[in-house]
């Protein structure tokens, strides 16, 4: 239970430390018969590339994928799927000196309380660089939600104090701005924000927002494992998540039950819909059929260039001003890290479904 | 995988339904030679037991627990806790006639959807009774974290639009009004507020907070399986919950590094401790020493007696008053279920963590 | 991970000690829709009872299964099947002296080294009444592959150094003698041999053989979660059993390839099979489609009244005779528990490969 | 639950195929501070490469490991350690014909009816070759047992007809000859059994016996999860065993009650023992203390040059000779993967057994 890995059906387990050989995962339990082929991973894994705007670390890195396993005339086998990206532009020497302290903000602290020791190179295993193996495996679950008729829209909602209005939302921005911003005015206006910022060395939060729609009604578990919950951990467990909202999400705690409650209707085709999506999709942990909306916030990037208190390991109060290639905000880097979480999360669910019903299991065994 | 079950090593199983014969729960993993009786568990139950004031259903329960296995002269063995409430008081009649249609903001439909019926009597299995499990294990849970020195406060935030003065903050108070609020003047406020609501055959929703002190630094697993991570599980698969936070939560997404970063230092006595705690405790999805602060927030009760659209299962677009028992709110009944929800989390990471380093595996199978 | 839960999907919890209120099982993962009632569960139960011939414990137990959850109109609904079986003819008193000193063969003294004391009552947990609620849940899962056309025969093969002789094979035996052995001669002298244990106050081991037919190929998965792994580990988990084999097990180490190789060929029909059936119908940890041959050596019951040596806690040698009510031989009412354990584990691995083909997944959630 | 992974605490997870780029193996929850570096894995490695004899497959393998994570100065850092063989001397050549036939006693049918589809180049996933990634693990679940006083001894107790006689019991012989016997005189009847067999193109079975020293008593859980059962499961997941026994095993089943109890006794040093070891060092599931003594049967070979009956898949019974290189044998190279699923067995288990006891959690957590 060491937690590695994320998923009970549709499985995943990440290895590799930022300054180690690489970073790699292992999918366990994809269907066998989806088509796939490197091109579709790498795909994901450039969203979250650094060195692709001066708002992100200027650490360079290919993050070129390999598949090592599972993949038969470019198709899944059925068998665990391994992936690799092998590490090629660390610097330990950077990180040195940061063995002796603990850096603000950082998991440094905590895992020396934990293991009695740390890989402090590039904070090893807490670095974001984790995501890697997530992303990878996301695009994985990606590909196979795509051919279930499921589709996956993250953006950047806001940045610090400066959010998308969803009156100009527009999709086709999305790709268009640094900040993986729906509307252009807004990333204007977050260029600006961020580059007060970084003059001050100083770093920035913000909120992602994820859309997931052809999700068909009936996924999710109903009591622990209910779809939202099952999201909730995905998405917390992105380093820098601090807040987690479906649909109306915070709002909904201000609202009363006749304003909230999404009434059904029959459309003209007699397909049972909803005039609102307060609930964002979920009803009871399960699909309404609804597009699910999800948002979660992420707090200010930890490693700063202006100076900060804290302590060493002989016992003393120091300042430290760390250096090293940092972003002065993750957020536009970790919508494709938000996709790739909810997206594991849906495939790993949709397998759970399969057999709650008698007559499927009937249908898969004993067909006429 | 059909998530009844929560936890890894200190795992509940729950069971049961709104009308049927009862609801219970089976704790598997509890640690031998920890002092339990039914008192302990009563006294939880009965924080959210129904009909106690007239802003919760006037349903009324005894909900008296009996402890079925798993105690021997007083102390648990190590084998399994089965405890089961059974059910005094259920009225099916009351919902006979919901079965041919859809509540609005309730899982009717995603029920049947899934598995092509349900037990529509009282929402079945995605009735709040479900609760009942987690709740008489949760009690179990704060047991065990209370030999440990660790203890959970919890209480409602806001009701509505009504929010708790911080500045005001009086954990005595908590017991005094009928919405655990830690604020008197704030509770005077939602009474208002609620018997408008009430009047209007209306409901409302509202926040939660739980400061959990006491844990030590080092709690958690460091990727999927983060501290915060399982809290957010956890607390979201609580039917009703809407959004979760850690810490500042949504806050931190606005906020700059240089503010949010919490810097550490050593105090007289030459511990470590945080100046701040933007950060709730939690750093890299370990705790750091410092207090838990999470957030739940809830959307309105779904069951309300105005008139609401809705559609039937044949096809009709039907405008329904529900009838029954319900809560114009839920969420002071829902605090202790937060707080169950929480100490089951930290049980469970807590046993997780006994192994994560040689040095303790050693000392426990090869002592001197 | 405290061990009484079996399976992933089909997943069955049990709770409960010999001579404490009760025992019982929680099912979480049953597909919604399969008939079921208490009847169902109570055939088998009956098939486990002691009391029965002269040959078992005269311990008298009605065994009468109740069930609590998870049905409704005589369908299970997907929810948590909760069972149990409240104990009536508990006799503590026969226990009270054993709290003082180990039983040979018996777990008293590996309890105390575990958990640092134990539940001494007629063996607490470690009781093969724990076995109560494998066979109820062994019951509906029993129920659940009959609706796929998958059936279970168990019988005793042997007893002691009785074997029933394959060549006399009489299915229709099985239920006649109190051995259930499926051969009327073999059982007559197992009646002798167990007659001349019991005037020496000794007890007997003996064989279980299961043959499962209708399994469709393809069921199981292909490395660590192998059909055969599966079931050993499923049968194994019975108290006493000391040795497992799938087909020809442990003949098959003396076999070469060439006689052990079933050959396949297509049948008149253009049907698949195999000539021979040494792999038990399992190639790979995948069924072939062939009839399922597992068997499993119990080892005698090592509660005996004869004589013998142990130790007390107070760190002396001593000679002890065990009182109470025994099985001079546990292997026919093993039985049905052998069967209970072989049902759950293809019920759940039948579940695990709902998902293992796209195209599967496809028709599941895009029909046309 | 495709099932590449193993164990809860202690869990690897492998991935690869036969004839791909490579086999590997992730582990997760292996405790920070074990020393460990590439040579004591690549010892365990050589233990199970082929073409080390005449009597196993020519295939030249170097099996060189690459530890690509989890390591930092020489010690574990309690993240998963990612451990990779990449193949070199694969030719997809020799197996292309075998994808239009199923080859007898191969899983080549069972995969097509699972997954629609099969990787044919030399078995793909069922592939022997797997094994590399469980013995690579293994060897670092050694080195922990190691740590705590735990060792594994690991041989050919029979090839075939051919029997090691436990009176020549002679430790030192296991690496003296190429069949890993403990005696001299049976491994040179074995040499002549085998060279017959080889010559009629034929293959032999076989028994492996493994010896596990040092175990405190108190390890394993006592109902599903007991230390045999888990021990049956780990090692009836390696392909070709066919049965597997604890102790006396089969020998139990027709042995008497006073003759099979181990008698305990307290020694001179007032250590308490048992007279004998039938049990095998395992009473109601959890170790005892003693030695724990398995054994498992391994089938032939599948792999015969002879000429065998089968069908292809056009719907034709044909006769074929199977062509590549082939082990007569494979039991001497499987005793390390025994070894390697035995070991990881019990560091799953040790470290599920650190929170047994509440004083233990209590130490950890609170000590003075």
């Amino acid at each position: 239970m060491s937690g590695s890995s994320f998923g009970n059906l549709f499985r995943i387990t990440t290895w590799g430390e930022s300054h180690g050989m690489g970073v790699g995962v292992v999918i366990d339990g994809c269907p066998a018969g989806l088509s796939l082929c490197e091109d579709d991973v790498q795909a994901y894994l450039n969203r979250r590339k650094p060195g692709q705007t001066r708002f992100s670390t200027p650490r360079k890195e290919d993050d070129a994928v390999v598949i090592q396993s599972g993949i038969f005339e470019g198709h899944t086998t059925g068998a665990p799927i391994s992936m690799a990206v092998y590490n090629k532009n660390q610097r330990s020497a950077d990180y040195s000196e940061i063995a002796s302290y603990y850096r603000p903000g950082h998991a440094d602290y905590t895992f020396d309380q934990k293991y009695g020791f740390r890989d402090y190179r590039g904070g090893g295993r807490s670095s974001a660089r984790e995501t890697v193996g997530r992303v990878a495996a996301g695009a994985v679950a990606a590909r196979f939600l795509e051919t279930l008729g499921i589709r996956l829209l993250t953006y950047v909602k806001s940045i610090g104090p400066v959010t998308a209005d969803a009156a100009r939302f527009d999709a086709a921005q999305i790709s268009q701005n640094p900040f993986c911003m729906p509307d252009a005015a807004a990333a204007k206006k977050a260029e600006a924000y961020l580059s007060e910022c970084m003059r001050a060395h100083n770093s920035s939060g913000g909120i992602v927002e994820c859309i997931i729609s052809g999700v068909p009604a009936g996924v999710g578990e109903p009591v622990f494992d209910k779809l939202d919950a099952q999201l909730a951990k995905a998405v917390f467990s992105i380093g820098a998540v601090k807040g987690f909202e479906i649909g109306d999400g915070f709002e909904a705690a201000r609202a009363v039950g006749l304003e909230y409650n999404d009434a059904f209707y029959y459309d003209e085709n007699n397909t049972l819909r909803k005039k609102t999506n307060h609930a964002g999709g979920i009803l009871g942990g399960i699909s309404d059929g609804s597009a699910i909306v999800l948002r979660a916030a992420f707090k200010p990037t930890p490693s700063i260039h202006a100076p900060q208190e804290t302590v060493n390991k002989n016992g003393e109060n120091i300042t430290v001003q760390i250096k090293g290639r940092h972003d002065p905000v993750i957020v536009p880097r970790a919508a494709v890290v938000v996709e790739s979480m909810a997206a594991l999360t849906l495939a790993d669910l949709l397998l759970a479904g399969m057999g709650a019903r008698m007559e499927d299991v009937r249908k898969r065994y004993r067909p006429e």
